[in-house]
């Protein structure tokens, strides 16, 4: 499958405001997607899509994304069963970005054992002045143990 | 400002699991940055961040990004008055992805006027191998009319 089933893009008034989906590939064929809960808005995690992965996406219905380490397709859950259903799919204002809302099965979605891939904000009072009080804290709790569940190769 | 303000990156397990900020910047320089209303979790924008910006969005509390199609730092809401004050900064597992959770002044973080520039969703029923099919459809109203914000230059 090739980036020749999503449309052309337009002009700027079709692409920010009609009604025709033309998403915008990078030169390195990539979309950013933002993934988020579908019930609570919470930002779950970040990746890449290429056309295979948003074209996967749209007729199955489960989050499938472009590994840039593996280089591959990546159907999110294939290994940790934590597969991200898909709910709505949106796109920003200039068709650059996804959104997708999503059931993550399993209630997990990073692969360190979070919920959401952001799980530490930056310390009250950093000072960006000042590295060393340049630092995070935890803001979640842990859902699953890794190692239970990604099997050691 | 240069991107030495922030720590080099050391290894995987202190970047994933650790409690020192060490954002990734790409090879452009760029950093990814998702931010929603702190509120609502409402994914309101994405955009990208060099190190000038994140640092001063860290010293500001006022999101700062990077324009690339300007090519200039961009203060939120120095033009539309619609500034982002950040109430929580994080970062993904990897820490090559900033999350800002913000009370968006004004109420619209995009220029077209809508609350978030993620206001259409694809057409239930969209079918990837009907090109027709792939529409989208407003899933926002507007919040301001963008020709009274911006001023025609």
């Amino acid at each position: 499958m090739s980036a020749s089933v999503f449309p052309s893009r337009t002009q700027t008034a079709e692409i920010e405001l009609g009604t025709t989906l033309q998403p915008k590939f990078g030169p390195d064929g990539l979309i950013p997607c933002i993934t988020t809960d579908h019930l609570t808005n919470e930002v779950l995690m970040f990746a890449f899509m290429n056309a295979e992965a948003l074209a996967h996406t749209i007729r199955t219905k489960k989050a499938t994304y472009w590994s840039r380490s593996r280089n591959k397709l990546w159907v999110k859950g294939e290994e940790s069963g934590h597969a991200q259903l898909v709910k709505d799919l949106l796109v920003d204002c200039d068709q650059d970005v996804v959104l997708l809302k999503v059931e993550n099965v399993g209630g997990a979605a990073c692969h360190n054992g979070y919920k959401s891939c952001f799980y530490r904000k930056l310390t009250p009072g950093a000072d960006v002045d000042q590295a060393a009080s340049l630092t995070l804290e935890f803001a979640a709790r842990r859902v699953f143990d890794p190692a239970t569940v990604y099997k050691k190769k």
